[in-house]
Order: C-alpha cells, then sequence, then structure tokens
C-alpha cells in the first residue's frame, strides 16, 4: 500500500540512528500505522526505511515530517510530494529468527541480514537480535566467512593494486597516535597503504577526530582515490565511504554497551580490509586487563582465527600482541593526542617514547611481512624515515593532498584553558595507569566532541613519583567541567594509577 | 553531574518506547550529551529514564522538551522545572554483558536486569540485547526460575485467598473468545478467577481489545481487587496494573520480530500468574502449523518444563496441548470476536460451536483440577452454567463491576459498512484456514485499532463447500483498506484456505 505525503523538515535529530519520520496521528490510524512501525520513503530516486512517530499538531495530515538526519544529507526541500510505501517485513528477519534459533546461517541468508542493514531495511531492535547471536554461541568459522564476504559486498570494493598494506588496531584503549605516525613511514618506502580510521565510539578520541584537528578527513571515494595515486596514502574518515556500510550501522548498536563480539570484530576489520583490496596487515592487538581482550588465555584463538579468516580472502595478516600498561601516549583527546604525532614526527624533546616505539616496532613488522625490510631490520629502517624527517614530510604531502593548507606546528596546538593537577598521593613507582578510568575522565569533560579537552600525563607507567607530584594534568573549557573530572577522580584516586 | 532545565511539552509521541527527551543542540554539547544518551530527568517524585534527541531550534537552550507519551500520563506542566542527571551506565549492563558471553547469572544479576528493565533504566538496544540471550542456547532451569521470581517481584504482588485459579493462552491464533466464556462459568462455582489479560500485540485483537467494546478493562489495582471481592473475578486488561511491569517492556522489544523465545513465553507467563496468586491454572497451548509451537515434537519438553516452573512457585498447571486448524471463533478483529462471545452466552444458534466446545474444555479441565468437578464431568458441568443462563448473568455481573453501564446485545454490535466476500475458487472440503494469512488481512484491514474492522467465516474446517460459495466476509470502514485485502487474498487465495 503506498500513498503521498508532502514533505516537511523538522529541526529533530536522532543523531542518525534511528531513522524517524513524523506523521499526523489521524493520518496514522486511517492508514493502519502504528507508532514504531516501518515504512519506506521515496523522493525522486532516494528510497529510505524509516520508523514512524506520531504527533497531532506538529504535522498535518497530508504531511510528513523529516527528520534532519534525512532532510540535511539529501537536501530533501519543503512541500516536494514524497511517496510512502508501508512495507511487509523483509524475508532477513525469518533469517534473524534462525539463526536466533541456533540454526546455521548460508551466504544467501548472511547477504540478505547484512544488505538489509545496510539499506536500513531493519529497525535498531531488528538489527540488536541479530547483533546479539555474534554471542554465545555465536558464528562458526564457515559462518563467520559467509558474513565477512556478504558484510564486503555490502558497499564499494576498491582496487589499488596488487600490493596494498594497512595497520589496524582491534583499540580499546586511548590514545590512537600510532597509525598516523606509521602511514607515512610505510608509504616512504613506496607501498600503498589506503589507510581508512573511525571517529570515537567509545574512546576520547577516534584517529579521524585526532587527524581532523590536522587536516581535512571527511573524503568521497573518488577523491580518495585521487589522494592515494598521487602519494600512495591516505589517513581518512572511513564514514564518508560507502566501505562495508553495514558495519557502521552495526557499530551504533554496540555503542550502548560499549561490546563487540570477537566473531563481530574479526568480521568488521576484515570485511573493511577487503573493501580497500588490502593484501598484507599488521594488526595491533591490545590484551590484558583494561583492554578488549581482557583474558590473556584467548589470545592464541584469536590470532588464530584471525589469520584463517584473513587468509580466506587473500589477506596475509602478522598480529602484534601486546599487554599495555596505560595509554600509548602522553596526551589524551582530539588535540592532545594530535600535539603528541607531531612531536614524533617533528622530532621534539616532549616526543612520547612508548607511543613512537610501538609505531616503530609495528611499522618494522609491516615492512618485514612484505619483505621490504629483512627478518629483524624493519623497525630499525622505519626508525630511519623518521630521523631523517622524510617521514614528516610525507605526512604533510598527504594531509595537503587531503586538502590541508598549511602545516601546523606542535605549538598552535592548545589544550582547554580550565585546568585541574593530578597529584600523586603516595610515593613510589608508577605500576599501572587504567584506560577505563583515563576514558571515563576524558569525556566527562567532554572528548571528542570539544576537541580542546582531554589528559595530559607528565609521568608514565615505571617512572618514580613523590607523593604530591603531578603526575597528569586535566583539560577543559570550562569550570563546571573541571569540577566533575575532580570528583570523579578525588572519588577514588587508586582507580586511575597504581604506585607501589 | 545534574543540572535544571524547564519542561516544554511537545506533541509528539514514540507509542511509549523507547523514552525520549529533546534537549537544543548547543546545550547537549555543552553537557557532553550526544542523541542516544540516555539521561535521568526528575519532576517532583517521579524519576524517568529516557533517550536524548537533539534539536537546534524545536528547544531553546534552558527547555527540555518531553513526549506526550510523558508529560500525559504524569500531567507535567509547561515551565516548571525538572532535573537532570547525567546517568552513569547501570551494573546491569555488565550482567547483560556476562550473559551475552555465555556465563550463567545468578538471582542478584536478574533481579537487577529485571529491575533496571521495569525501571526504564536500559534503552531499547539494551533491552534487545537481554531479550536475545533466552535464545539459543538460552537460560538453564535454575536461571529460568531466578528469572520468573525476579519478573514477578518488579511488580505488585497481589493475595487474593488460599485457592486461587486462572485460564491462559500461549496465543498465536486469532479469535480470543475463550476466555471471557470461561471466566463467569468458573466464577459461577464460587471459584475465584482474577483474570488480566493483554492488548493485541501481533494478533487483530486481544482478548483486552475485545471485551473493551463490552466494559471498562483499564482499571487499577484498588477497582480490581473491588471487582474480585464483590464477584470472585475480574477481566480486566493487564497494562493498567503493575503486574510483572518488566513483561511489557520485554513485549515490546519483541514485536519487531513477533518472536519470542519459549523459555520467555514461560517466564512472563508464570511471572503474571505469581503476581495474581494463582494457585491453579489450565494453560491452553496451541500447537502444529500457524502456532507459536509449530514443531509438535517440542510439546511434551515444553508441557514438561511449564509443570515444573509452575510448582516452584506453587502453580498447578494442567496444559491443554490442541493442533487447531484454524481460528477458533468465526469472527476476527475486537467487534466481530465480541459479537461470538455473546452469541454464546446468550445461547444464539449462530453461536460458533468450535470456540463454544474449547471453552467448555477448558473450563471442566480447570474444575476437575480443582476438584470441583469429578475426573470426566467437567465439562459437562460447565456446559449447565452456560445453558442455564448462569455463566451469562455472571460475566453481565462481573461488567457492571468493572463499570459497564449496561447489557449489550450481539445485534448491538455492528462491523464495518465496506465489504469483500471471500468466494471458493473450487469445491470440496476446507482442510485447513491459516491463521497468519487471517492475522495479516485482518490487520490490513485496521485491527485492532479499527474495532469494527474484521472478518467472519462463515463456513469452517470440516465444512463442505461448492467453488463460487461465500466462506468468509472481509470488514473495514474504508473502500481503500477493503481493495487492499482483496488484492492480498486474490494474490494468493490458497495461502488463506486449503480445500480438498
Amino acid at each position: 500500500m503506498s500513498f503521498y505525503l508532502k514533505a516537511k523538515r523538522l529541526d529533530l535529530s536522532t543523531g542518525g540512528q534511528p531513522i524517524i519520520v513524523l506523521i499526523n496521528e489521524f493520518e496514522a490510524t486511517d492508514r493502519g500505522l502504528r507508532a514504531g512501525d516501518l515504512v519506506q520513503f521515496c523522493w525522486r530516486d532516494i528510497c529510505i526505511y524509516a520508523e514512524v512517530d506520531v504527533t497531532s499538531t506538529l504535522i498535518e495530515t497530508g504531511f510528513l515530517g523529516i527528520y534532519s538526519d534525512i532532510w540535511e544529507p539529501y537536501d530533501i526541500p519543503n512541500d516536494e510530494y514524497v511517496t510512502i510505501h508501508i512495507t511487509g517485513k523483509t524475508d532477513s528477519i525469518e533469517f534473524i529468527k534462525k539463526k536466533l534459533r541456533g540454526e546455521e546461517l548460508d551466504f544467501q541468508e548472511m547477504k540478505a541480514i547484512y544488505q538489509d542493514i545496510a539499506d536500513k531495511r531493519l529497525s535498531e531492535i531488528e538489527t540488536t537480535y541479530f547483533a546479539a547471536t555474534t554471542f554465545n554461541p555465536g558464528f562458526n568459522r564457515t559462518e563467520t566467512i559467509h558474513a565477512t564476504r556478504a558484510m564486503a559486498e555490502t558497499g564499494d570494493i576498491l582496487d589499488f593494486g596488487k600490493l596494498v598494506v594497512d595497520k589496524h588496531s582491534i583499540g580499546g584503549i586511548p590514545s590512537k597516535g600510532i597509525t598516523p605516525v606509521l602511514v607515512p613511514i610505510i608509504a616512504s618506502f613506496g607501498l600503498i597503504i589506503p589507510n581508512t580510521s573511525t571517529r570515537a565510539i567509545s574512546s576520547p578520541a577516534g584517529t579521524s577526530d585526532i587527524l581532523e584537528t590536522l587536516m581535512p578527513v571527511s573524503l568521497n571515494v573518488e577523491k580518495m582515490k585521487e589522494v592515494v595515486a598521487q602519494t600512495g596514502a591516505c589517513m581518512i574518515w572511513g564514514g564518508a565511504l560507502r566501505l562495508a556500510p553495514a558495519d557502521d550501522i552495526l557499530i551504533h548498536v554496540e555503542r550502548p554497551l560499549n561490546f563487540e563480539s570477537y566473531t563481530k570484530m574479526m568480521i568488521s576489520i576484515i570485511a573493511k580490509k577487503i573493501a580497500t583490496g588490502v593484501t598484507h596487515m599488521v594488526l595491533d592487538m591490545p590484551v590484558g586487563p583494561g583492554t578488549k581482550v581482557h583474558d590473556i588465555t584467548k589470545v592464541p584463538y584469536l590470532v588464530d582465527e584471525f589469520v584463517r579468516l584473513g587468509a580466506e580472502f587473500g589477506i596475509k595478516i602478522q598480529v602484534y600482541d601486546r599487554i599495555p600498561k596505560g595509554p600509548d601516549g602522553n596526551g589524551v583527546g582530539p588535540v592532545l593526542e594530535a600535539r603528541d604525532l607531531l612531536y614524533i614526527l617533528n622530532r621534539h624533546p616532549d616526543a612520547p617514547k612508548k607511543l613512537e616505539d610501538e609505531a616503530l616496532k609495528m611499522a618494522g613488522k609491516l615492512l618485514e611481512l612484505v619483505e621490504v625490510a629483512p627478518a629483524g631490520k624493519g623497525k630499525e629502517m622505519a626508525r630511519q624515515k623518521l630521523e631523517s624527517g622524510v617521514a614528516k614530510d610525507k605526512f604533510w604531502e598527504i594531509a595537503k593532498a587531503q586538502g590541508a593548507e598549511r602545516e601546523i606546528r606542535p605549538e598552535d596546538l592548545v589544550p582547554g584553558d580550565y585546568r585541574f593537577e593530578l597529584m600523586a598521593n603516595k610515593s613510589g613507582i608508577i605500576t599501572f595507569i587504567d584506560s577505563h578510568e583515563v576514558v571515563e575522565i576524558a569525556r566527562h569533560v567532554g572528548c571528542p566532541l570539544i576537541k580542546r579537552a582531554g589528559m595530559y600525563f607528565h609521568k608514565d607507567v615505571g617512572d618514580e613519583v613523590k607523593r604530591g607530584d603531578i603526575f597528569a594534568t586535566v583539560y577543559a573549557t570550562s569550570d563546571e567541567r573541571i569540577d566533575v573530572a575532580k570528583e570523579m577522580y578525588e572519588a577514588n584516586p587508586e582507580a586511575l594509577i597504581k604506585i607501589e
């Protein structure tokens, strides 16, 4: 059943998900629609699935209220006719039920589900049921392969050549400066590295949030190809592309729990790499307390599964598993993390040693994986690119290709004006900095939305401190937020830092 | 972190779930809130959890936009100050993750989850993850007992005496007239039967929707107690009470898939019965094609599990499993189903034989279960109450105690003016009427919202028809809806009815 309504732009946003259209209550009843029902609405050649909300006065009969999450990107004008299709349930609902019952899904069934997720044809609740099936007992290996292929095929699959490399982190710990240091090093060896990253999901800053303080990151696929053709690399936000788009929607339903199954983690990472045509990859896997892989006994299993799944799609994976005892860099938050990486590229004395070392180790492993470096020599070869300034030049070459207008110096990056200094409450050696606590404090001062907010660690794990020493500073853009951070820290200082 | 805003009533409704508050975009950024975040807002002694949506013009800074789903029932006025608490995640999130990982939950953990669901402290997505864990591998027996107790304890637990009986159906087939016929029969034996029912979730009419065409059903708990004290029975809508309220929210997340796990089915049914203090119950379990239990090999297992779970809480359950071959009554839809049950009570020649017979069988089993009837004599004793008119009088006694102003005759109930007659496309015996198709057609003509819409079967399974015979009539309140039903039926007549 279809009918026509006139579009009415609403100044309302859900943040992108769920997609809502607003309809007059009388019209809804008349059409047999109830709040929460799914409809498809079409304007010209654009068709979008949306959930119905109802109103009795905000929208007159004959009109369809459209949220800004939709009318803005598609530029739908007021008073244009849109068609509403009252849709039946899609087949993929039956496949989700089948999986919930514990039955195995074949490729066509997986494909139908992922395609419907990508097309926003499944509601938030329906998508969540499917996301839940990736947990215990989860997918078997065959299903995981089907799901990975299905997810990759929901979007574009790019081809940058025969040998395409990348570095990826399973994430989970704050301070994401490793990739922006590694990419220009690798590219300066003439290797192709089309890196895409995310904005913060649950962290104080995603790699894209950090890079965005220095250069445009929201490129479309044509511009991405241009940048890679010109410089051999890119460092962009994946969200503006259509690479495994089902993943972006699944991420949305994972956010409230901040919890992803291992299976889902593998599927998303490999699907995104299939989409950019990657052939060799170093996978950074922080494990142990405070990371996504708490239980280190799971590491051999996970490493093996990642390598197997990659191999199915012709991707050679070198897993780099490590047990971090705190954030990799000193800065936490978009501006402070960007400053850290510029300190490294500029060979500044404040360069965070640990982050630099990890970036060089991973770059080295990638060089050895593609046999550009002999075994055991990769890290040293990577270091030369950094010390010679070649990496810095390459970084700005890529940044400018992406649209950066000028080189930014670390001194140009200034954190928030409101500060609070964290003092050691006893003397000893710092043995652990808890990533979860760091994230909590940083998000309470406004990260990632407030780019100048964050934390800076003056002392790292292994350093000696005396009672009363300042080991970190919290930055914010208002006094009120500083108070919140202070309160959080003072309630339980040992939660953030262990001094022994 | 807390702050104050002024309430602004919005003419917007999501239909009850999710609960949304609307906040100015600038204010949201300033407070570190993003669309989709959970906050708690309090007005006087009422505190409600809600998800944040953002706007830049509909709500000024300093104001909180409240949906009508909230300001109407709680009568929150404009411009009153409300407090917003930015809440951390609740502990129950960790327990949901634990269950997703495949670990067992104890009673305290189950209790925390169900209490947070009842308090609307979990978002739709979080609640859905939990609902998904009731599927494969699901809950073990101990967890199921914990979950049942936890769900019952989220609301009031009533005490109507030492011997309290009830009849319940697991549902799944249209035509819900059995309960309203059975309740007055049972009550006329002096037994206590405090029946609560639901409005339609996925059917053309819930028992409450049918009863509402004849009497008020939305009673509070005080009024319910009064009616039961006075008449020994009630036939009310459970949704206005606080009986296992977590269930009503879980039902909302099950609706999009129209799919409930067996475990969840048992937990909800038993929890609701614990809440009304039931000691003996007949459980109607339609099984086979078109029902909730498609796979009849599962029946012995389900019967056993239901009886065991009931016994844990002192509820003696007699399961009545049966394989229906079509709807129980002739009418489908609120008004047409109400007319069916009045035909039965009034001993009218058009009384649907099968529905009457099933109601008497179940009433008989219940009488035998509590030893009011000797074994094998229950049905006959029930029939006497019906034939003597005692059941009819009891029905209207209960209805009037609930607030009905007058007795309604079946002739007073008139279906929609727009009609479409369904004709047999061949001659033979009707062997099956598909419940799913019946539901589809009935919902497309507007059931349950349009009370006069629905279907009426002139012929039943087992009847002989000639090609061209009218076997059913579809009723609607507009021509357009009749066209939709016609189109649906004509696309595939064999989907609705099998003639052999």
